[in-house]
């Protein structure tokens, strides 16, 4: 029996983020992104979310590369967790592996990856496989998308894009080379969905570097612009409007002080000689002839805008002539962060430009006309949003079928969906298991939802311990202490630490031999009525 | 000396919610408002936060009254605790009476209140104060705004509105009658800022009508409309859409079967005879002859919507054909609550709407250029924003700015500013110290700073406490117990907490007397190193 094609999604379908996608064909699989996902608010505590690697771990040995579209950490972010299962040959362009490579060496895994460069129009041949690399334009530089010839058909793999029909000729995607594609028959598309909510077309980067022009021409001192670190075309309009401007830059927080110098020692960044200056340089000159680029616009509590906020900032201080402008989204989660963040900021005199009151951001993302053009592009026959949760999914494939794509074509799935591909057929034909794995502190893989569930009646209403010192077995009762954090503050509760203490005395008291359980239970019947809080209770016995 | 008009904003500048004015005039105070605000993410626990009353604590005495603009929490929410510190005269309209009415009974506070009705038209005499009602639109019936006419001369306070210009002629606030207070002579207007970010006019609700009877005409099952419970123009909407599409009304979730009672009772909602139908009958009728008024839009967990979204409905199931719609913007802070529920519904099958994707919401606040509006009106001599975060007021004034309102004309406020007003003169003269005041269970203004964060150390990592059975001062050390809680999953990690017991025997050991701040050090680093986590750790002897 001949091979087929299988494909299947391990992340980034339901949710943003943990973006991973397996291809197996016989005894060849080529794995394409490898991210990780920033927990959600009620993933108390935990620091990471990636891809359960369980239907890969009998199949390591087969794996012949991992390929990334870009350098985000949503797309990259898991590597060191494969890494430490498996040595494996990866293939990225050039930013992308400079990136990478500063992940691997803090990990101290670099050793377990062989690093190889690409570059779009490059063919690369891993096995059965022969991938095409183009170019998408994306919120950082050097993104690529795969067109993967396989013996089952064509799969175009978008990674995340935007196809930038604003921008000027020459840059942009090469939109003739992504119809050709589409001429020579593409079976199934997986296209990028995070966008599949807005309207129209994603404007051109221009937009945000005519906004940002006014900005700098009109403050009538510092401007200080937050953005992502990784966000280079940014940065490189950032930099372009000082020097127009004739404003010098002043480079703050450590991810973009890094960015910064990489980018420019990789050459994605043109700083004219003269232009940065140390941010200990800054009162050397008028403050109308100042430019801040700093970290923090999604609210981050330790990078430069919150300590700006709060006064925190060791060198800087916002003063009531500077303008502040946040050149980002607010992400889902971010947002009550990032809203005080420019709250306080406007407390304390300054300016403030968002991305709600002018247009100072402009997605990485294709929006819905963008998502429908790639479509009428590649032709494919079947089409499988990825990149998104389920409502960006969903909303892709209601835009695909507007255009005519027929409803049984479409492929909503989950994480972790086996498609089999067969020539000019696509099917599901098995789902594989797929556990939450969370990464906190250390530890991969040990928090699930007790713990969690413990965490959040801990963020609610703190603990309360009762130590009763006693015989074995919980005979004689000699002292009961209270032990509790979180739960009222002590100082002023004396009173109500001694009446909890004189309760579990109490219950303890009304056998022979104290029951934990029983004190447990009287207590949080006790802690409700008299504070209506449910802390969480415990009772030990201490012989 | 003549009196001063004293006007002390207590609540609503800065933040949105617990908005409450004090004006007074000599040893006359009336307050406007008494709202109550929903804690934010970081608020661990905490239930609710209401107005600081210090200022008004030695004053009681001199309140001639509270006057509510409407019914909504974060105009009426804090008047439980206010009454518990005095007896007041309560003004408002019948349906805000109606609502304040049932709070106060739950609270057993009826009788610390005076419930006075008025309406829009009435003209109120406190003292010095002479009260006009004038009506405004919002999301909620019934809503006023105040020209308070006072020997210093005239404010004008507009409560929570928009101008809904788009409205039918003869519906919506009578704009001449606003015009005729402003060619009067307003001193100073006190106005809404909520929408200030929102360019253009805030559109009517008949846009939201619109939309609501394309989707009960197309939708090929049962349409769940989830919207806030006391937005009684929305729910009257859903009602007659449903009844020109012949689909039954079931309406489901607490607080909607009560509001919606009420309403009825009252007047403010007009239901023909046979449309709604109990949630046990509705697998009597054909799926698309069905609509469900349901709770939940903002993500609430115990609200209808959750429970159909995880599946914890005990009478109602999403299935395929149903098609939800959220009738609500998403409040910053429950968004990622909201979302969640948007994507289980979709992987549920339902059709999911909402206003990211379609017109289903308009805001009850007025938007840019109805604050312009308001302002040309009205005419004032002073403009202070109110009812916002600081962006919102910022915004505002910003807006005032550019249809040359002067500066210094301009009041950017925060809570507690005192304003002293003489004729033709408005000025801060002081400011009014305010704390925050958290409810939480039973208990109001316990928690503060030290209890949240212990909070959010638990949330993030849980504690550790070691128990030390020892003698008297912590010598001779028998036996250490560990007791944990989110930390890490007990059941499998039996030998990190055999060998933290280790490391705290060790430790105890190192001196004559175990001292419990050492052994609390020396856990802390263990297991920092161990697990990369820190939770809080304490260590307890017990005798």
């Amino acid at each position: 029996m001949a091979n087929k094609l299988k494909i299947i999604p391990l992340g980034g379908l339901g949710e943003i983020g943990k973006n991973m996608t397996v291809f197996e064909y016989g005894r060849n699989i080529i794995l394409v992104d490898c991210g990780a996902m920033f927990p959600e608010n009620d993933m108390w505590g935990i620091d990471l979310v990636i891809p359960d690697f369980a239907y890969l771990r009998d199949k390591l040995d087969l794996i012949r590369g991992v390929i990334l579209t870009h350098g985000h950490e949503d797309h990259t972010g898991a590597l060191p967790y494969l890494l430490k299962e498996a040595s494996l040959p990866i293939y990225s362009t050039k930013l992308t592996r400079g990136l990478v490579e500063v992940k691997l060496k803090r990990a101290g895994l670099l050793d377990r990856a062989a690093l190889n460069t690409i570059q779009a129009g490059d063919v690369l041949n891993l096995g059965p496989f022969e991938i095409n690399f183009f170019e998408v334009s994306h919120s950082i530089p050097d993104g690529v998308g795969l067109a993967i010839r396989t013996p089952a058909g064509m799969i175009v793999h978008t990674g995340d894009f935007k196809l930038d029909i604003g921008a000027e000729l020459g840059a942009g995607p090469d939109l003739s080379a992504l119809a050709r594609l589409g001429q020579e028959g593409v079976l199934l598309l997986m296209a990028d969905s995070t966008g599949s909510e807005r309207p129209g077309f994603t404007p051109p980067e221009r937009i945000v570097e005519e906004t940002l022009e006014e900005i700098f021409a009109n403050a009538p001192g510092r401007v200080i612009v937050a953005t992502f670190a990784s966000l280079l075309s940014r940065v490189q309009q950032v930099i372009d409007v000082a020097v127009r401007q004739d404003r010098k830059v002043a480079v703050n927080g450590r991810s973009m002080i890094e960015n910064v110098a990489m980018a420019q020692e990789m050459g994605y960044l043109r700083v004219p000689p003269d232009t940065l200056i140390d941010a200990k340089e800054i009162d050397r000159y008028a403050p109308n002839r100042v430019a801040i680029m700093a970290t923090g616009s999604q609210g981050e509590p330790r990078a430069t805008l919150a300590l700006l906020a709060t006064g925190a900032h060791r060198q800087l201080e916002i003063r009531p002539d500077d303008t502040v402008v946040l050149s980002s989204q607010m992400i889902p989660g971010n947002e009550e962060a990032i809203i005080r963040i420019i709250n306080q900021l406007i407390d304390r005199g300054a300016d403030v430009i968002y991305d709600k009151i002018a247009p100072v951001h402009v997605s990485g993302h294709g929006s819905q006309e963008d998502q429908k053009l790639l479509i009428r592009l590649f032709r494919p026959h079947y089409l499988m949003p990825i990149h998104g949760e389920s409502r960006h999914l969903h909303q892709h494939g209601r835009l695909a079928q507007q255009i005519g794509v027929p409803k049984d074509h479409i492929l909503v799935l989950k994480d972790g969906s086996v498609l089999e591909v067969e020539e000019k057929r696509v099917r599901v034909v098995d789902q594989v298991e797929q556990e939450t794995v969370f990464v906190d502190g250390s530890v991969v893989g040990d928090i699930g939802p007790v713990v969690l569930r413990d965490r959040e009646v801990l963020a609610r209403d703190g603990f309360v311990v009762a130590v009763l010192a006693a015989d074995a077995n919980g005979a004689n009762v000699r002292d009961v202490q209270i032990v509790s954090r979180g739960f009222v503050y002590l100082r002023e509760s004396e009173e109500l630490i001694q009446r909890i203490r004189e309760e579990a005395l109490r219950v303890a008291g009304e056998s022979a031999r104290a029951v934990p359980e029983r004190v447990q239970r009287a207590l949080e019947r006790f802690l409700e009525k008299e504070t209506g809080r449910q802390p969480l209770v415990m009772c030990v016995i201490a012989e």
